[in-house]
């Protein structure tokens, strides 16, 4: 199947632009409208692959059930017809979180979508603090998409944290993981990144693949973000990011820039993934040991 | 099991002592020799726990296979009686590796020996590169060591970047995992941490476990090191580490400062890994979902 598209993973580079967004938490139409803005202005700027937040059409902080369930869309949403008629006439694929109504139940779900419409949804299987008050999680591994440029899996926010999830999409052929999140701030030492960001170098590196993250920008209810929008290549370091690292170990007041200043923009060979080789005799999923990590760890 | 000692893990700080250290490639009788200081010297410190560097006997840069066997010793070799003997009186635990001949081949080892004798040996099982042409890779996973001070997982150096070795262990109870470690030296972006040292703070963050490296200095045949001794904390923050972050992306000369100089100490409550409760709602090993792990992953 992967051979039978042209493909820029094949032929030369792919621009990939994570936008870190600020949407209103509760009001559906503003947020729709900010996340079609944002694919455009990506669009315009030469985007192959857009990633957009976790729950980006929704908002995060619920205060209620009932609340969340307000900002719940199905798949049949006109919101994702709007969102392939922008990418009608390009090759462009776009990775956005939205609070999914399906089985009369929510979920905290990424679609991935071209022209041609929603390709796949991913349910979060790890749900994070009160997501679980609002959320049922996915009972399904997220798939890998193959599109015109690689491809593509879906984690969102703590899922990244299990790297068995990187892992299995990694097994799975994926050039590149797309990552909506909501990273909540939380204090970190002086000059270094957020945890979040050397999990997900991590996760990269000993999977040599690309991971793409679009983090929150602005202040929900008191609740400040990360803003750890930021792009990895395959060997686990930062090609772009939309903030540095803190120079101060407390959390640090949200950037008073605007939210369309606040994106990672990186132009990847993404079939660079496609080679696992490290050294003459090594390579980096061929050396796992699945014989060793069925066994049961003794106790001495 | 574990309740049945008193340990420092139940009533308070623990001292972890790396040394890192530059054996002679093929010179056993100095080894042995710089490996019994080098313990000496951290219990002259306080400390309770010791790790010493992957193959710290033998060397490592070998060029052949019958270099490596002349480096080769047993677990019956008097240089454990030895160790043992500077341990007596002590409940102090070292961890270290060797090159140890048993069944007529040779494996990168590593050893978890207090004053009884050797309580553990774990052999690699992830080969590095040219280790492929001495060593034989272990068949089994490595065990959690129940000491004075907590429990004790081994890892070896590349071991660590398979990120389901780590999590083994934390699931077996390890409270802090020693990794004897032979980095050599590659390049990483200004102002960051080493590719390893990244690894080794994802995988204390995503188990919630201390993680102690100590790693070479010197230069052995040309080979330089990383010098990544660190002591990580359950959070995946550097308590303490022999060198920084380079401030160049090129590789940088090794330090001139002597071996001695060269150690990451850190005072630790070990018990602080049994909380694993990262939020109310969550839980870093009660939130894994083995059931997902275990499909397979649909390609669309």
């Amino acid at each position: 199947m992967t051979g039978s598209r042209s493909s820029s993973a094949q032929t030369g580079v792919t621009r990939v632009v994570c936008e870190q967004l600020a949407p209103r938490v509760g009001d559906l139409i503003h947020n729709k409208g900010l996340a079609l803005d944002a694919v455009r202005r990506a669009l315009a700027d030469g985007a192959d692959i857009v990633v957009l937040p976790e729950l980006v059409t929704s908002g995060y902080v619920f205060e209620t059930a009932e609340e969340a369930r307000t900002t719940a869309i199905t798949v049949e949403d006109p919101f994702f017809s709007d969102l392939s008629a922008v990418l009608a006439g390009s090759q462009s694929v776009v990775v956005l979180g939205f609070c999914q109504a399906a089985d009369d139940t929510l979920y905290n779900s990424a679609a991935v979508v071209d022209a041609s419409g929603v390709r796949a949804v991913y349910r979060k299987t790890h749900l994070w603090d009160r997501e679980t008050l609002f959320f049922t999680p996915g009972d399904r591994t997220p798939p890998v998409v193959d599109t015109a440029h690689g491809r593509i899996g879906v984690l969102i926010c703590y899922d990244l944290e299990f790297a068995e999830m990187p892992r299995r999409l990694a097994l799975a052929g994926a050039d590149l993981i797309a990552v909506p999140t909501n990273w909540p701030l939380v204090g970190h030492p002086a000059g270094q990144y957020p945890a979040e960001i050397i999990q997900a170098q991590s996760a990269a590196r000993a999977n040599g693949v690309f991971i793409a993250c679009a983090d929150r920008s602005g202040v929900e209810r008191g609740q400040q973000w990360t803003q750890g929008t930021a792009v990895i290549d395959q060997f686990g370091w930062l090609t772009s990011a939309a903030t540095g690292p803190t120079t101060s170990s407390a959390p640090s007041a949200p950037s008073a820039s605007s939210a369309s200043d606040q994106r990672a923009v990186a132009d990847l060979f993404l079939h660079l993934s496609r080679d696992k080789a490290i050294s003459p005799h090594n390579d980096l999923l061929g050396d796992r040991r699945p014989d060793i990590y069925a066994q049961e760890t003794p106790l001495l």
